[in-house]
């Protein structure tokens, strides 16, 4: 990572109690560059877990109420500068608006919103205010993705003509929701989880990995959702065809319910001189294939590599680096953007979200109606 | 392989004369596990190129119409018992229905025909014949397939819920057609290859492996074909959403412009119990992986594997066999069929044929109506 | 993680100034679980480079003199606890004594020290101390090689028989350390490294993952030394047999100059029932193969692993750790050893890093004396 | 394979009746390419075995007895040209040396013989007769091993330090020869294998690929060898440390008794400019790595390959050729050696097998003795 001043921005969080997943994530990103302290908290809305949790992680100051935290902590010298909204979908658009309206940046977890309206609502509140957002797309954020991304911007590929992109886990074959599971139960509420299941959770990472590497957007989706698991409300799978605005065509494969698959987030671009093929559970390298020639390995770390993934590398090749180091990357160039009031056109923005929710609301209704492309609009 | 009766089936072949791919895979199938006797064949229309083709491979008897040799063939007593055809696809049922009718039993290769239209009248030329009829989707008899298909079976997958199976080349992506190369101009040209190029030449292996194992087959698909080839009037690339009798859902893409695919065939079949995973490049290895277990790597070979893969197996473990081996194993159940009078229920026949030219029409009518679900139809 | 208190130790760094590369990496793993608080360096033993150093981490207090560091830091109320040292190898022994001598915990890079007689003296002063002494022999942190371990000693693989082992890189093919590559040239110098190279700096790293999961010691060596690069003095690569104390035998393999390699670290034990394989370069698998059984693919952080590997994970599984979050392992567990005075079996000790000293001398004197196997002695 | 005039070659066999497993595979390897006609076979010198294995192979001629057989063929006008010697270790010697008295070209397995002396006996025979000699060291006809050995000679890989080669099996991990298996009974006894067991059976596999590859032979080696299995006479395992003419130094290991592995053959070969990697159960595909590039990820059956590759693949690439293709090639190149009276430099010759024994010995010399460096000799 470039080097900045060391000056740590305090910051605070929105859920991520006691039993979350994705809070502990956030933390663990915002702690390894060292560029946040951690200092305030709601962390949960029920009182005595958020002091338990707010203990055990040493923080400074404890709320409940998101609202309260949002105003006293833009009324104190020492208040937060950023928060992050670690909270279920249907939280983020309220979470977001209060801490954006103080002038207090935000770092919110994806998707956006849970449903579109509440995105538009969020993105006219954010236009009205200085502060800063950012969506953690952490996949975008691989040293590799980025290199990816910056070999389709110089033309490595050639024209962009197909796109596979998937996003496999098995985690809800069953419906886990039912024993009570904390991850389960709230991705599974409409209430909470929004208008999508699978699409929501990780179909939009996956859209969003082909966009940025791909350097363009689908024009229009044709969806076929699945609720496999019993009493599912929501989708657990999806087969949507895209077509881009670049002409590209392709597919994107979203399940909960693939059994052998973790976190197997693929995505596969092929232009009509080369292709390129990179596996989330195996980060650090990029198979690269240009058409007549043999199949390159890139691997993360070397001296071959452009700007665009050394910029975001910390230890030397053959030494992976996951997921953590990856979500980190956004923390740490977020930091860098605030800090050194720089634009980084590689960050996911709150228009990248909107986007993302515009991209699920119409695979969404496609599927409702049998399998329409309908245009993602603007 | 089980041990059969050492007679051998004196074999004739259609097509595959110089510079031909395909018809230098059946013999080479047809010799390696001895049961027939290569004796005659119309190589080519080409008079010169039938005779030199035929004395290249040291054959008793040479033609240059298929009509002829089936007539002649038919009334000598070492005439030929079966018949390989390995000409490009408009040429299958003239040349089937010519030895079908003369009781010489056919070895087809894929797709059946040019048009569904060729694929019906076939059908019931074939219903009135005694011959035997062999469509070779070598693919289906990789050990390893058996062994999916018998796992299918045996319900080690549970419900069967999503199917992704794909098919990628690519020695299409520039218009090769265009240089002459013989397999490319045959292909890319309507009038030989018939209604589709891509769907129909590598599709049609894709979708009738992922019938073949998960035991059921498509009711209705969805299609987005394209054709990026400059010039190109046939599809060289889709994307087909597919919905399965047994109420599995799918994705078939199939691509022969995706560089860095040489013959990346790909079956991952999920269940509510387990998911099964194979490829075609690395053909001995299939990854079974149990929901909440660690994934098992079957391989070839193998004590603990069922007599479905043993039976199409032919050295050790660890021993690669290829796609050679894969090819002879239909050439090798044919022959113990016609021999011992048996019917083999992992054999690809005309009804198959039948079925993938349903599937491809389908799939270009889908497309061509801008992705319409369409039945495939008895 | 399991949850310990969050008082967060005060932690010293000796060595690890601008552009070293494991003193960077010491920090990461400091930080990445929040147990450790930087307040004081002697990071360059130049005045200005240790200044700037400091200053760019924000750390509190700048020494030049590590004596004076230890004397300072043990008087001070708020002095340090424990102390990093990242130095090259020839410092280890007398900034270690420094600290143990003050009664400051010890953290030290590996090898333990420059030759043999140096970890005998050191030895005995940490003896003499209160302090406790942790040697990051981090590979040995990874979830995965902690399950391998806890296999063994369950007795899934049955008796040991064979252990191959391997750490190939290849920064070294050419002679790096006349550019002024700054890791190159002390590495290999042998006024800092000590008697040995490529044994030093990454033999002993495979060393001690090969008896840290075996759950055994080599009793004898028997190696063949090369120094490939030109005007090397220390050797780039080593073929070591090994015999262990429990029978089995083996053989390691670790080179710099084997083009191709970056990390490539690699272990494979064989007992009479079963057989394990892991990869730095991919550690959150590890291959189990019980005899006549289809080999297993277990991967970090799911429900049918031991807590051995449990413990030392943090995500979910499907989303990369790395060798950042291994190296803080060692940090997590190391602090957690201290402040509740529990003793951790997994953690590398000074007595594994004096075995590990005595493992380098009888392998440089084996291939001095053309290859006797020679024992390790104790 | 290139064209050859359609003769067929008279081939004839001793051993290889019912339950064999390498008599099999030659003969699968003689009909691939169709370049020979089994007519004439000493199956088994039980008269009764011998008897029911020609007929149920369709061979016109069946003997008990290797020297009648010999003495009968060279008398007949269609007598063999060739014999093909596929019976245990011991009775290569005086099989061949039957034939070649006769006459008649030696298709042999390997190891040569079952001691050194057996082998110099032979090899004086072969200097006096017209007859050729082949000896079936299959894995270095593999289309990729061919190319690594053309890139070796074109220096591709510069100067070469390093070869790390590897056969490792576990079908012996238990004592297998004590069920009655008959693969192991043999192969476990001194008096049918000969000097040796795991060190013949495949360490002289990996030996001689090492040494064709990188074109080079060892000129010393210090081994050390361990019998595992309860009650086995001869080795299992084996580590051998080698010393090559060409200054280059490496590490075989050969194991039968390593659970998970099948006939895992791998071969790494590093020089000073670039490394290679090659696995026998993956044959079509060979990584190739500069020094500070991209590794490169070679494929059979593509443009980019050398004459040396092309000349022995058969089909497209992407379509895995396997064990019995890369066997069937040594059978074509002879065929087409006979038949056109050039040499082939890539065809194990008895030479090949001569230092192949020395090897062998040498390497049994050096363990019993503890480990001394061992002159191979001439």
């Amino acid at each position: 990572m470039s080097e900045i001043t060391k000056r740590r921005l305090r910051l605070g969080m929105v859920g991520g109690g006691e039993g979350a997943f994705i809070g502990e994530v956030h933390r663990f990103a915002a702690r390894l560059d060292d560029h946040y302290e951690l200092v305030a908290g709601a962390l949960s809305s029920q009182h005595d877990k958020a002091e338990r949790s707010a203990k055990a992680l040493g923080m400074a100051r404890s709320y409940v109420d998101f609202e309260a935290m949002a105003q006293q902590e833009s009324e104190r010298e020492d208040g937060i500068e950023v928060v992050s909204i670690v909270t279920p979908n249907h939280l983020h658009a309220p979470v977001a608006m209060a801490f954006l309206k103080k002038g207090i940046h935000v770092i919110c977890d994806k998707p956006l919103t849970a449903t579109l309206a509440e995105a538009k609502t969020l993105s006219q509140v954010a236009e009205e205010s200085q502060a800063q957002f950012l969506l953690t797309h952490n996949y975008s954020a691989y040293p590799m993705v980025r290199e990816a991304r910056a070999m389709v911007k110089e033309g490595k590929l050639g024209n962009i003509r197909s796109i596979q992109v998937e996003y496999a886990q098995d985690w809800l074959t069953h419906s886990l929701e039912q024993t009570g599971n904390k991850q389960a139960v709230w991705r599974s509420d409409p209430a909470q989880a929004g208008l999508a299941g699978c699409v929501g959770d990780i179909g939009s990472h996956a859209y969003q990995l082909a966009c940025f590497v791909a350097n363009t957007q689908a024009k229009e989706v044709l969806a076929d959702l699945s609720s496999w698991g019993e009493g599912r409300q929501l989708d657990d799978e999806a087969n949507i065809l895209l077509r881009f605005e670049n002409g590209a065509k392709g597919h994107l494969w979203a399940s909960q319910v693939a059994p052998g698959n973790e976190n197997a987030l693929t995505l596969r671009i092929y232009g009509d001189q080369a292709g390129i093929e990179w596996h989330q559970e195996t980060p650090n390298e990029l198979m690269y294939s240009v058409l007549g020639e043999p199949s390159q390995r890139l691997r993360r770390g070397n001296g071959y590599l452009s700007d665009a993934a050394a910029s975001v590398s910390r230890i030397p090749s053959g030494h992976p680096e996951g997921y953590l180091e990856a979500f980190a990357n956004l923390y740490c160039e977020f930091a860098e953007q605030l800090l050194t009031a720089t634009t980084n056109p590689h960050l996911p923005t709150l228009a990248t979200g909107l986007h993302g929710m515009r991209f699920i609301a119409a695979s969404v209704y496609s599927s409702q109606n049998n399998g329409l492309w309908v245009p993602i609009g603007h």
